[in-house]
């Protein structure tokens, strides 16, 4: 065993970590919903209201996921405020804000909605490690299928970046 | 070209939304070094010190790749405040009060720093994408440096989860 530097004394454990960590994404899940709603409606191109329209129906699917799991578990499907994704989502804010009526508004968003995949890939990957760790096989399955989605979408708003949000703002800015 | 919905007005784009983007990760990247210091000291496994540690010391060097960017740009270097990476840390702390004492901290600490990883591969990849457009090739260059480091700090601290800490706190849980 590696060596610790600190004896234990908190009884807090992996148990909790797990739960602590549903919370959070149940609650960051519910103000994507929110945030993709403006984020489409407020997107220049039809095709990346598009794709915010498509994350939004998928991320529905995604919260009930949640609530199945919380119901295996037998506790409350209840959020806990999350920092982190608040802090993301104002930055998307900022965007639609400050770049509203520029060329550049779709790029910005793209990239802001990146971050909140990022977000996501990373505590469902924590939440899959922990789950296996706990022997929660069927737990582990609902995570995994909304991860396979996450990717999938930061794969897609990478290549609407790459072919035509980004080259809109830069020809605009050529011109 | 793409239907747009709007008439577009705000003068503001793509070399403005990178320069903000690169103040963003500025501002995010000296944050992280004080959260790492923190984390570091507060770990529970030498091993996992000793990954944030390393960490540390490749934020220095990231910091000073955006140094000089900005040199090449001729702008001052200068962070804006990003709420999102405020955001992330915030929960980095919190898992430090929480679970001090608890044989599931590491595995907290671990899990916070790969949202912090994921938040910096987002908005790397995404910065890349913006520089690669304006032709920006030198300075793709340096980004592509530091979003190789990240996604490999990530690989590691994956690496760590599912061999050591994450089974630490397992052990514990069924002790």
């Amino acid at each position: 065993m590696a060596a610790t530097k600190k004896t234990t004394a908190n009884a807090k454990g992996l148990e909790d970590l797990f739960l602590d960590g549903l919370k959070d994404i149940y609650y960051a899940e519910k103000k994507i919903l929110k945030a993709l709603l403006k984020m489409a409606k407020g997107a220049d191109q039809e095709e990346v209201t598009a794709a915010f329209e498509k994350h939004r129906a998928e991320t529905e699917g995604q919260v009930e996921r949640l609530d199945e799991i919380f119901d295996i578990l037998g506790v409350p499907a209840r959020g806990k405020t999350c920092p982190a994704i608040d802090g993301i989502l104002e930055e998307g804010s900022e965007i639609l804000e400050e770049y509203k009526g520029s060329p550049s508004l779709d790029a910005g968003l793209v990239g802001a909605a990146q971050a909140v995949e990022h977000y996501e890939i990373a505590r469902y990957g924590t939440l899959i490690a922990w789950a296996t760790l706990l022997g929660k096989t069927d737990i582990v399955d609902l995570l995994n299928a909304t991860l396979e989605e996450e990717k999938a979408t930061d794969v897609a708003l990478t290549g609407l970046g790459e072919t035509g949000v980004n080259d809109r703002a830069a020809e605009q800015k050529a011109a």
